[in-house]
């Protein structure tokens, strides 16, 4: 490629609408559920007025407070972007008053180093989640910043990051180093946009580059602590991502968060700065992730030892950690490579995590959350790889960086949806609402009707004042087998390109596009290579990965199977679960007669029935009885 | 049962010949080979010198480096029973006269606690494996002392005993105390039966029935130490099997090793006792383990986080620790059951163990060893989950409790393999040599000759000087559907009960019996609540455990299925591994063409293709070139 550049940019979030549907609901349970507990939490744990706690007091102010906070504040700055609220406002007033009132003079503002341990500023970036809070306070600010106009926070981490600035870099005064958990890579990038100090982006790529280069940092770090390197806890600085210097990285490692946050730094750096041979870095690591290191949905990052990644193909199902963190940093990631290369596949992988493992990590209304998303669960097993793994979603956690997350990416999903060049407006995601972004050279708005994911049926109506040519690009999934589409009522066949159809036309007020994506259900195989999964298939509809639980199935489902013949039907169910679409079908049950005081028998004297069997989305298991679940299904 | 005692023993070692086949070789191996290495890794290490041990030298004894060296003196006796051996008993003579040299005025023999914490004696019973110690050189002393009359290391440990049975106990300047690491329950009982002293199997009963009292011994030495018993590392006494008194237990829980260990020991008390409240609870204990937590294998313990048990049919094959030691610990436990019951439920598992998961710890050379024992093995995947699970065996270990713990129990299989009472010799096991015990008031030679379990021909024949009347009892394996006896050449019909055939006549010299065990190749299929194996089986012909292992196979062993109709066949095979049956057959291969770049697919795209495949048994995997191996296939 020989520009790197973004081809297209997400829409503003004030200029998208989501109302209705799937993510309408979602993002309606976020606003009015989700985000007044978090707040709550956070207040109850003595996050919120960690600024007020002094030596001696419970609650001491961990290492990484400070990005709870900032991004349930980021979660709330989205939700304002839409709908105003003068209490929440004041809410993030006050937590950002008690910041800028704890900011240092020279500008340094973190609450742990400020209170607990003063003379340790920046003397271990290699665990201690520094500059990984400030990156999130940066993306806090920003969101904030563009929701409401009021300044005050945008400032205060202004003063912060030239502060970082002026303690990181190149010079023979500065520190060479560069965070253990990425973060910050993504929040100097909002800043420099928000501000348009290039500074910031600088420094971000100073960041990017420093990482992995010899002699070590975290080396000369621990030295200077009187450590030994080799008394790491990980062992190797696989585990951060800083075992080489980041363009000569090609296999995704380590703790799967950090690694996708450094991956979407990455690429925006790459974008933002032109940097051909960082691109080239971040298609590797992706075609990495995407073929040989992630579930089915989207999920990533096995294990729970070091929350990351083992080695490629090894996807167990259930010890599968797959951290709703690392799902949603791999959305991060795909949205910047989409908005870089305008490729399907991006958006497919998007698509992917979006609707499975992601959303799996909050419970329908919007109270309890999953910090692991196992592909396999069974009430009495899960506790034997890692306490995060459960069946049963948790008010809230010690290490509490999951829920505000996945509030943050709900309340921010139109950013996900649309995405615009001065010519073109892609929709990525299907979803009930609105889009108003200026392209053609004018401001037009596109409305979207869709039952989306439920049914394949599209339609999207544009809105302008005076005819303007561009072309709309309606996505059409990896998944889908067929679709038609057609303008003002007529079948058209568009050119398909990179997963897109392209209807470029002057568009009228009033012009009609409808959209039908064929929506079977589907027997999916993994890789042979994926050992876990071998014999197994796993069924999906649409974007929807489907997950047999034990509350809908007489059977056993940890031991039924599924004949390659069976007939899987898709219904509709409004009253499940909110209204979902549940796969039903007949499996195979293995009869628990003559089992008795057994634990082996011959497989010729085991008998099996055929049994009626029910599979919900994935998205929604555990949102009633506790019970076991499976993803993948051995094939009968 | 109203008289619980022991109905058989086994026989004197020195009353067993293994002879050739699969046991012999494995016993000539392990003289000639295992035992040199363990002592030169002993020594090496500094185990055997550990007495010499200085403060500030490096090697400094640790906690469990007594027991090392017991097991492997212990080995060595069994091995000097079978035939003496100068150079061997010189080491052995030498390693002794240091304990004895170190051994202190009151009898305390602990090389960890003399050499490094003196003032910590008896101080944390919970962790630091001093009782284990001493149990397993109790062990050691009298496996040297029946094999050579030697009592100076029977003495030691008499002394040792002493001081022990002095500390320990119900009086008021007593501890009430009993080991972290069950062992020395086991070794006691065998110091009573070899020194006749009572108070030794008092001691043990005592350790026995303090476990899990409250006010709990742990937590008061905790808070002895200054320690809060919170603060233990396992979390709770469920671990050490120390959550309730032993005679309340029902379920397995903890460390698999330690559980066994206990087992074993409160069965040889309750048959030296005559306690049948302590023998129920064996039973229980019994099924709990058999039937809902045991490999195929006769592995036990899926999880290495604890080394141990987790949940019932929790039996995961990639991540199974089924740590070697646990396999030979379930072995010590099923024997006791079976002297004292005579069921051939207890030898099939023991068999079942034997066979699989215990000799799976040593190569066919005897040099290298597994620690943990997976049912399914990837190259790459394998780290993932302890550092104990590899796919190679390795020379020695820093924790190297297994590789002596094998090679004792080779070394002693005679006593596994025949039993008496007064009226009737059974045979456990069928390997070539001879038995020569007291039988029916006859001092009688039993010849085996078999090929067993390459195939299921014996000759068993009876040598005596004058006829005498008893009962010989051939065990007709729990895997065996059709047999057929004939004493003389003529078939029988005898009586088979509980597992054995009843031969009872008046036998005269020459006797001859053939037992012709039909060995077909059966298709295994775990209980249906076992998840990991849920549509798949598990090849098995006589008592070995089959497996797919890379390099016997062109196609992907970790994909490959196995149709239900797809005829196995067994073949022998002269030249492989020493001389074994294979199993050939088909299965169906995932054809990796299509996959290029994609990890899911529809499964309909997806191609296989029928390919031979062969499985060698299970105990013989890693013997060559390291690559994938799987025990349990999906069905096609």
């Amino acid at each position: 490629m020989a520009n790197v550049q973004w081809m297209t940019k997400p829409l503003d979030l004030k200029d998208v609408t989501i109302a209705g549907g799937f993510w309408g609901r979602r993002t309606e349970t976020n606003r009015r559920i989700t985000l007044p507990i978090e707040y709550q939490q956070c207040k109850a744990t003595g996050r919120i007025d960690r600024w007020k706690w002094r030596t001696g007091q419970p609650n001491e102010p961990h290492v990484f407070w400070d990005s709870d906070v900032a991004k349930w504040i980021e979660a709330a700055a989205y939700s304002l972007a839409a709908r105003r609220d003068d209490r929440l406002e004041k809410q993030i007033d006050e937590a950002v008053d008690m910041m800028a009132a704890g900011q240092l003079a020279d500008g340094y503002l973190n609450c742990h180093y400020s209170r607990v341990e003063p003379q340790n500023r920046w003397t271990n970036l290699r665990d201690c989640h520094e500059l990984y809070c400030a990156g999130h306070l940066m993306e806090a600010a920003v969101a904030y910043y563009e929701a409401t106009g009021k300044r005050q926070f945008l400032n205060v981490m202004r003063r912060y990051a030239d502060h970082i600035a002026s303690v990181f870099g190149p010079g023979e005064a500065q520190k060479r180093g560069y965070p253990g958990h990425e973060e910050i890579e993504l929040g100097l990038v909002k800043l420099y946009r928000a501000t348009g100090n290039r500074r910031y982006l600088e420094l971000s790529r100073f960041f990017i580059d420093e990482r992995g280069r010899q002699p070590h940092y975290y080396d000369v770090e621990a030295k200077a602590r009187g450590e030994q390197p080799r008394g790491y806890h990980f062992r190797t600085y696989d585990y951060c991502q800083a075992h080489k210097p980041v363009r000569e990285q090609s296999e995704v490692v380590g703790h799967a968060v950090r690694a996708f946050y450094l991956y979407a730094g990455m690429a925006d750096v790459a974008a933002e700065t032109g940097d051909e041979k960082l691109l080239a870095a971040c298609r590797r690591l992706w075609n990495d992730a995407t073929q040989r290191k992630m579930y089915i949905t989207g999920g990533v990052g096995p294990s729970a030892g070091n929350e990351g990644f083992t080695h490629p193909n090894d996807l167990p199902n259930d010890t599968a950690y797959a951290e709703t963190c690392a799902a949603i940093a791999l959305v991060f990631f795909a949205h910047r490579m989409l908005n870089i290369e305008c490729e399907g596949q991006y958006a497919d992988v998007m698509e992917r995590a979006l609707y499975n493992g992601v959303i799996s990590g909050v419970s329908l209304d919007g109270k309890r959350f999953f910090y692991a998303n196992p592909l396999q669960a069974r009430p009495a097993v899960l506790a034997r790889s890692g306490s995060h793994i459960a069946i049963t979603r948790q008010p809230w956690f010690p290490c509490a960086c999951c829920p505000p997350n996945v509030a943050r990416l709900i309340a921010s999903i139109g950013r996900y949806a649309y995405s615009a060049s001065p010519t073109a407006l892609y929709v990525h995601l299907y979803a009930a609402g609105s889009a108003s972004p200026e392209v053609g050279g004018a401001k037009i708005t596109l409305t979207q009707q869709t039952d989306y994911p439920w049914d394949g049926e599209v339609k999207l109506t544009v809105k302008l004042d005076k005819p303007a040519a561009f072309a709309l690009m309606p996505r059409i999934p990896g998944w889908c087998r067929e679709y038609e589409l057609a303008v003002n009522g007529k079948s058209v066949r568009a050119a398909v390109s990179k997963g897109y159809a392209r209807l470029l036309r002057r568009w009228s007020d009033g012009d009609e596009v409808t959209l039908s994506l064929a929506m079977g259900v589907e027997r999916i195989a993994a890789h042979p290579s994926v050992a876990a999964d071998a014999g197994k298939v796993a069924i999906q509809r649409g974007p929807l990965v489907y997950c047999l639980e034990q509350c809908d199935n007489n059977a056993d489902v940890l031991s039924v199977a599924l004949p390659d013949r069976a007939r899987l039907t898709a219904k509709h169910s409004r009253k499940l679960l909110g209204g979902c679409v549940v796969i039903e079908g007949r499996g195979l049950a293995v009869s628990t007669a003559g089992w008795a005081g057994r634990l082996y028998r011959r497989a010729e004297e085991v008998k099996t029935k055929l049994v009626k069997i029910k599979a919900i989305p994935y998205c929604l298991w555990a949102n009633r009885k506790a019970g076991a679940m499976k993803v993948y299904i051995p094939r009968a």
